[in-house]
């Protein structure tokens, strides 16, 4: 496909919108270190949507803050419709991230609604657009935040995580903002699930998998689940670099090291035999106040990050990391301390979603490719309550989470024509059929 | 041995001495953090100096600065004496370290010159003691820099190493302190050292031998030669842990993890076949601005410190870190930044230094253990440049870098005993033709 066909799929006042809201974005958001930094529940957060409200507003929309402190978006026509399709992502970024990471959904969303705005007429069914809060788990360990809050999902536990840098939880740091917290305490949902007929989000894929067969979107399959250690201890004992030999260590760094090599193997073993997992330390340190170089290290602390499709596979995993810890633990003469295990289930994306999603891209002449997604997204908080959800891919060069992230524009677009595609598909492919088998496995 | 004869070695007045110097140094440098504190060149440094230096003088002592910015303490009949017996240790610390490691063996010096000025005698020949500062290498990188300014062995790559916390070089600080630095960086010796007659210094052991045995003092016969690598950089690069699989992954956690347990295999290994060495990762640490649990580490930054008796299994490591990382690199797709190897040669201790301290324990009824150091000392320094040396090890509880170390004041006393005793002997043992073996083999 070339550049002027994906232009003709977008007019050209909506690529300048686009074009627009991306550098404002990056602008407000850029970090001295490099990249961008929305941090969750931060001020520059709320900065952001409130630049996305009012442009929202003065193009004719209506946009307001939900009382998780969401911006939501819709025709105004929509506003007080009783059923909607609801299409999400989140504005948060990872400390020195890209900006297109969770942002581009939101820009979709938003020109779907500016384009129906722009021709004066709406879509078959209502459309609303919410810019979520707090996906990224780098500000405090749980992710999908925003999403498990409206979904009345968010664990007493995860809302007493600390924020990275300033050691508040999340819950003072979701306070300070207003979300309505005597809600998300109680795991009220704050939003009636009920109304939403289904949940759709656009993200840039985060994995080299388009890029590496050169296709500008897909559309998501289902969504990795995870197993996460934030804060993993190891507890060995200081001593002198020199004087103690071998066997009297307590060397944590040693033990750690093991540890990572033990489980990387594993890794290797459950890929060769067809399995779907991938295994990540992303924060590894000695304690600055106290480790030197002639200073064997008495703590070591780590993040483990485990993902996989098949909850069999995660399963297994945190069996083996409780065994290892303790088999090395007691070679090594040192303790870990793994801290409790945050867990989000693998989930599916609709199958019904996905024939109308192939269907609607096959009908702008775009590659039908499904793909699992490697990342996690609020979409698994939606699909895992019971909210038929889907998802549109966009190639992403240099993955994401770093600021060397690099979406095209004319991928982007192609995206959205894919969502406003699907969104402007009557309800005669199945969506009767698809929301009476959704009441019937429903618990709402 | 009791203690009650443990006393009768040192009197009262000097135990009192020693334990109030003790006292007054440990909350001089207490560490909000836990333990001792006192960095290499800094202002605490300089006050403890200065606050020995007050004491030296009240008691009737000489005591000055030389051209290092150490301080020289002397009974003041022997300032002027051509040559002498040189007793030194140093005063600094690791950051949140012990308060003994260093500081007894000045502490020891300063007693036997008070133990002679309260009896109103002299030593057969001339003493000095000096209190050194910066032997740590966990301020700057290089260890050992006080005496090697003394030596003229200091050298350009060591002096523009930069200080952990505020990032100016080792050279900056010295100059601060008044070192005189235009010799230091011509690489001319701060001390005649051809006036030296012997250098003895007294440490705590850093290793738990002698506590296993349980034995209060030793003699050492040689101290163990390092191989440092202070900052190596593996960069691979960044992306996002759900989504990227593993052989896409340029992971600099888990390149680390493998390069340890690589070199923990060749230790091993050697031990076994009867090798000596130690080896050390104490620093270790992702990129604190910009790591995240879902973030696959772009860089990591560690230091290696090896140690071994033999200089072929230092050059051997030195070979195999080598190799190791250039296959991990390639294997793992990351580059390994080695940086500048700092290396200190083992040394020997005088054999006929050795024989005199045996002799002098066996006269004060202490069983004369001789062991070898683990962990480094300014003694190899002299030792290096062919200056005789002896050293005298106390036993420590809990090692030492660390605030748990603990010397037993019993023990202490023991090894002040020996080392008076040892300054007491007549030359009348081998001293006279140690000396002419000296100048015959001699560079100065």
């Amino acid at each position: 496909m070339t550049h002027s066909h994906a232009s003709k799929l977008v007019t050209s006042e909506l690529r300048a919108t686009a074009r627009r809201l991306f550098d404002e974005i990056a602008d407000m958001s850029r970090d001295p270190g490099g990249g961008q930094s929305r941090p969750a529940y931060s001020a520059t957060e709320t900065a952001v949507l409130k630049h996305i409200q009012s442009i929202a507003r003065d193009a004719g929309l209506s946009a307001y803050f939900d009382p998780g402190q969401n911006l939501v978006m819709t025709l105004p026509e929509d506003v007080d419709a009783d059923n909607y399709v609801l299409v999400g992502s989140h504005i948060d970024t990872v400390p020195n991230g890209g900006n297109f990471d969770g942002l581009a959904g939101v820009v979709a969303g938003l020109l779907c609604l500016l384009d129906r705005r722009q021709r004066g007429t709406g879509f078959p069914q209502p459309v609303r657009v919410v810019a979520l809060r707090g996906e990224e788990s780098a500000w405090f360990g749980p992710c999908y935040t925003a999403s498990k809050a409206l979904t009345g999902t968010l664990s007493q536990d995860e809302l007493e995580q600390r924020h990275r840098d300033d050691d508040r939880t999340l819950d003072a740091h979701m306070a300070d903002v207003g979300v309505n917290m005597a809600l998300v305490r109680a795991g009220t949902p704050l939003t009636d699930l009920g109304r939403i007929l289904e949940y759709i989000e656009l993200h840039i894929e985060q994995g080299p998998y388009l890029d590496s067969i050169d296709k500008p979107v897909a559309i998501v399959s289902g969504i990795r689940g995870n197993l996460r250690h934030r804060r993993i201890l190891c507890i060995g004992k200081a001593g002198h670099s020199g004087a103690v030999p071998r066997d009297a260590r307590q060397d944590a760094v040693m033990a750690v090291a093991e540890l990572l090599m033990r489980l990387d193997d594993s890794w290797r073993a459950i890929l060769k035999s067809g399995g779907d997992l991938v295994l990540t330390t992303g924060v590894l340190h000695t304690d600055p106040a106290s480790n030197a170089i002639a200073r064997i290290a008495d703590i070591v602390e780590f993040s483990i990050d485990i993902r996989s499709r098949d909850p069999r596979i995660l399963d297994g995993m945190k069996g083996l990391l409780n065994e290892v810890v303790t088999k090395i633990g007691a070679k090594r003469n040192v303790r870990f301390d793994i801290g409790a295990a945050i867990e989000t289930p693998p989930s599916v994306m609709s199958p019904a979603l996905v024939a109308r999603l192939t269907s609607a891209a096959t009908d702008i002449g775009i590659d039908p490719i499904v793909m699992a997604s490697g990342g996690g997204h609020d979409a698994a908080v939606f699909a895992n309550a019971e909210v038929p959800s889907a998802m549109i891919f966009v190639r992403s060069r240099n993955g994401s989470h770093n600021p060397e992230e690099d979406m095209d524009q004319d991928d982007f677009l192609k995206g959205v024509a894919l969502m406003r595609g699907y969104l402007l598909r009557t309800g005669d492919d199945g969506l009767a059929s698809l929301r009476k088998s959704r009441v019937h496995g429903s618990l709402l």
